[in-house]
């Protein structure tokens, strides 16, 4: 990609997704919580993409980009690599589009997510849990079957459609503050971005990383890049880098980037379930962990909170004996 | 009571209840699951009772009797014994009021629900896990504190609050055909008995139990009240046994009561934690067990499904070893 500002997503684009995915999403609901408002001194809006179709606002930016393919393009169908829900939403939106759907990924991402592929329809590939053997092995697959390359974030596309839950989301709740999202490759927070430096400039744009896997923190402090190749973290869906598009919106647009531990991740987790009523993924709990770390930053302060999604393996629950380390 | 007929609550109690707890309550979300309808060849439309306020449709029936009551009354508080959920909910209205709340439960109820009962302000006196227990020890503390006693179900005022619910069901999705509730005592079968007979008489009603307490089954065909002692079932909310207001209600307007076994109950419940990302205690999950087990009655059907309420205890979900007996 030689140019790489041709390719960042505008409003337009966002507001394109918006039409085109409206039939293969839900606008997700906005839910409360007295008891963790009353925790935090914030007033939490929690935006329910665990509750999105396949379970993950990745049916978005996935449905864009399968939607937006031109017939020619469409047959030959579309690959992925994903730690997970990307895999899963892209595998859903093929499935609605008709057509097939390869998704590269990590022999130990949970079972629960290799069966949501199959259960779309999508063929999984498995590589070894590693940004390099991921990347690897996907290139063989596009080589192969000819498939369009649709990437977990770093593609215009897909970051359009994600740009659409912060759409919603301002259409929902009035006057907010700030919006946390969790940030791995950067997708979400990317969309977050676009939607809401347009639309809804006022409102600060937070990043939620695990502290194990804290590679865009560290980015956002260096001025540049910074990418681990095999981070550990019980938040899966965070364990890849940034890239340029994404970077583009985390430099210019996050104010800052906040990382919680293992331990206040799951407790995070758990203290969700338990009061939200809703099943999310530790990805997900990294959000509220660091709102309840930095009262300071959220008092007082109206807050949307990204839950990105709900897909866990329910027989290998974080506060299970033998699933944490 | 010997005149029950003056008791029994009418469309306009209803109504009222609905003004009265508006301000208290959530009206709650309907979710699908396209996974779900392609298991059962249904069309299901899960009313999230859940995500109700304390976490259960008892928020709505408490709410309606603690709001209802004069100043007099309501400076003697209130008080209730109850498996778990009306407690909670029973302490959260008070609390809302500013007014007391003893709430009498067996000692063997999850911890997560006595918390809950103090987390509202409620005072939890405990007694042996039998309906004859809980009836004496409630009598000693209505004679010590004077408190309004509100019946878990079998209260006119309770049936209209729980009512409310069905009259939202209606707004939020067309042409459904049937709704499943589960029943234990019958308050929440009741209140959908009283909005859909007057306002969707078209809609059939039935009523989901487990079939280790299958105490309202047994009477609904025996045309009389049989009731259990202390039946065993993992389906805690639904142990206790039909009374007179909401056996009229279920004599005169339920179309059939359909039974689950303690696995399918389970199976069904983490289901529904899998597909649809939501926290349901395993009372709620009878509606849908009993749907996946009866499909000639529900495919083609477009089914209300009540979700009654998301408390449980986490620590102990029935798929973690040593749970289930």
């Amino acid at each position: 990609m030689k140019d790489a500002a041709m390719q960042i997503p505008t409003l337009d684009d966002m507001r394109s997704a918006r039409d085109r995915i409206r039939p293969h999403v839900h606008v997700t609901p906005v839910l409360t919580s007295r008891m963790l408002d009353e925790m935090t001194g914030a007033q939490l809006f929690f935006k329910c993409e665990n509750l999105q179709k396949a379970g993950a606002f990745k049916a978005r930016g996935a449905s864009n980009a399968v939607f937006g393919l031109s017939d020619a393009q469409a047959a030959r169908g579309v690959a992925t690599h994903s730690s997970g829900n990307h895999g899963t939403c892209l595998a859903y939106a093929a499935g609605r589009r008709g057509i097939p759907c390869t998704v590269v990924m990590p022999h130990t991402a949970p079972q629960a997510k290799k069966d949501a592929v199959r259960g779309y329809g999508g063929i999984v590939v498995e590589c070894e849990p590693s940004t390099t053997s991921r990347e690897a092995v996907f290139a063989r697959v596009v080589e192969e079957t000819g498939a369009e390359f649709v990437h977990p974030y770093n593609d215009p596309r897909v970051i359009a459609g994600q740009a659409t839950c912060s759409a919603e989301l301002i259409e929902q709740v009035e006057g907010l503050d700030a919006v946390v999202a969790p940030i791995g490759g950067g997708g979400m927070i990317s969309g977050t971005c676009l939607t809401l430096s347009n639309l809804a400039p006022q409102v600060k744009i937070y990043a939620a990383e695990p502290e194990q896997a804290d590679d865009a923190a560290r980015s956002f402090r260096a001025g540049h890049i910074i990418a681990d190749d095999a981070p550990d973290t019980i938040a899966d869906g965070l364990k890849v880098p940034l890239k340029d598009l994404t970077w583009h919106f985390v430099k210019n647009h996050v104010t800052d980037i906040l990382t919680a531990s293992e331990d206040e991740i799951v407790e995070a987790m758990k203290l969700t379930w338990k009061r939200m009523k809703i099943v999310i993924e530790p990805s997900c709990a990294v959000p509220l962990a660091v709102i309840l770390k930095n009262p300071t930053v959220f008092a007082g302060k109206r807050v949307g909170v990204i839950i990105t999604g709900g897909n866990v393996d329910l027989d290998r629950l974080p506060w299970m004996e033998g699933v944490m380390p």
